[in-house]
């Protein structure tokens, strides 16, 4: 699918908007790519993000999830909404064991005010790469309340 | 609804596995009650947790819910089983704007192999509490793989 | 929870939206009560209804968990509004097995535009009834398009 | 995605069982294309199919999709065993405004327990086909339980 951002400027205000959340940053993730209606996050592994049996906390999985389904969505919308989650739901498909999580998030339908985006989450191990959970994400656009704080 | 546990030293069996996630530990996150298919734990909150706006990020919202849910289902589970999370759905219905969040889960159904869980997630804010997320989770019980690593 | 309808004729107009429509007719599913926030439909066995083991067809089950659902919400919106399922999420907890079908959907949070909703639907059998399914619905209210046609 | 069947009879044993469903019946469902880990079900529209604008009922979009997401794992399960929808979760995208659906299921991942499909529901109208829902679907396979009832 093919999308026309309405913000020529969408990928900067992505970027902007995703520094400026500490919990990336606790966690270490990074938006790598950003695209008309898709968007890419990475969290390279570190023992802090992991469950008992040493991989990829479920909670990591679905936060990153999450996130490249948001920014994904927040890429269309106009350049001063601001953007909220809904509802996501994901499905683990195999257990988050490696050394990097990478999230593809993909605008399924980008509407006035929902969007609904999928989002694939992947592990690397040994150089190869395998699905570890699938997302389905519903967002609101919230029109005329921008995501960055007024400046001062 | 009240379950009985198979396993007497259930509450012994969350808190160990509890505390041996690093992620729980990361975020600050405490596990406070565990009885027979319920579970309550609780997240005060530090800037590292916060989305653009300052709020509790929806990461940390779910990822509690998914816990609580877990353990909750892990409460009436057999003493040498280990849980994996199927799946689970969350719904935000208000920002996590305060300075704790409280997840209650509790069983819905808990099947030989399959458990469902609701989690109710709450965050307080001038002494009162809120309702800002609630989950439904399918976890799967590993019979015969204990969550506990072997003792050396 | 307890809620306060804006539509003193909230009842009249779930009623009258519920028989416009033909599936519910099809399916032969009354609608039994109707309160602020809450709403009970029930469908009664029949073999055009089953799946291939002779139980009610998962179909049927999350239809009506999801009507139920939806009239529940539809109770708390304006007179002159219209109501859309965004999505919804239906966990299956045992067998449809037995003479009739209950779901009882019920208003966690009744927002602006978006509601969400539980719905928990039971199944009667020997005189007993057991829940077989649960779902958490979320829907959207459009302001100013009545559900209703226009009297010609 | 591609996929092996482990039964080479995969599609009789899938066309036998949609067969057996008195409620595909009821709503004039067919089962067009088979393949290993995909499957695709029509409904023509009539009348009683609709909800209160004229539009198909959610019920119908949501039962084929779940049907076809069945029958996608289904195809790659073992001869002597059955299935069983775990859950399912349904992004509503447009109105069922037409007058033929068509579902279209495919395996994300085959387990040995438990599989995830993904469902893509599209209506057609004047000529034209576009996406209605979306639904992810997670399923268990029953061994040693064939779906088909002992001959008498």
């Amino acid at each position: 699918m093919s999308f026309q951002p309405t913000d020529p400027s969408y990928e900067k205000r992505v970027r902007a908007s995703f520094v400026r959340q500490p919990f990336m940053d606790l966690l270490g993730a990074q938006l790598l790519t950003v695209r008309p209606g898709s968007c890419e996050i990475i969290l390279p592994y570190k023992k802090e993000l992991s469950q008992q049996h040493g991989f990829f906390h479920a909670g990591t999985i679905g936060t990153i999830a999450d996130n490249a389904a948001g920014y994904a969505a927040y890429s269309l919308m106009d350049a001063d909404a601001s953007i909220l989650t809904v509802e996501f739901k994901l499905n683990l498909l195999a257990p988050g064991n490696g050394t990097l999580l990478t999230a593809r998030g993909q605008v399924i339908k980008a509407g006035r005010q929902l969007s609904v985006c999928r989002s694939d989450v992947f592990v690397r191990r040994d150089g190869e790469e395998q699905q570890c959970a699938v997302a389905l994400v519903t967002l609101i656009q919230l029109v005329g309340r921008p995501d960055s704080p007024p400046s001062s």
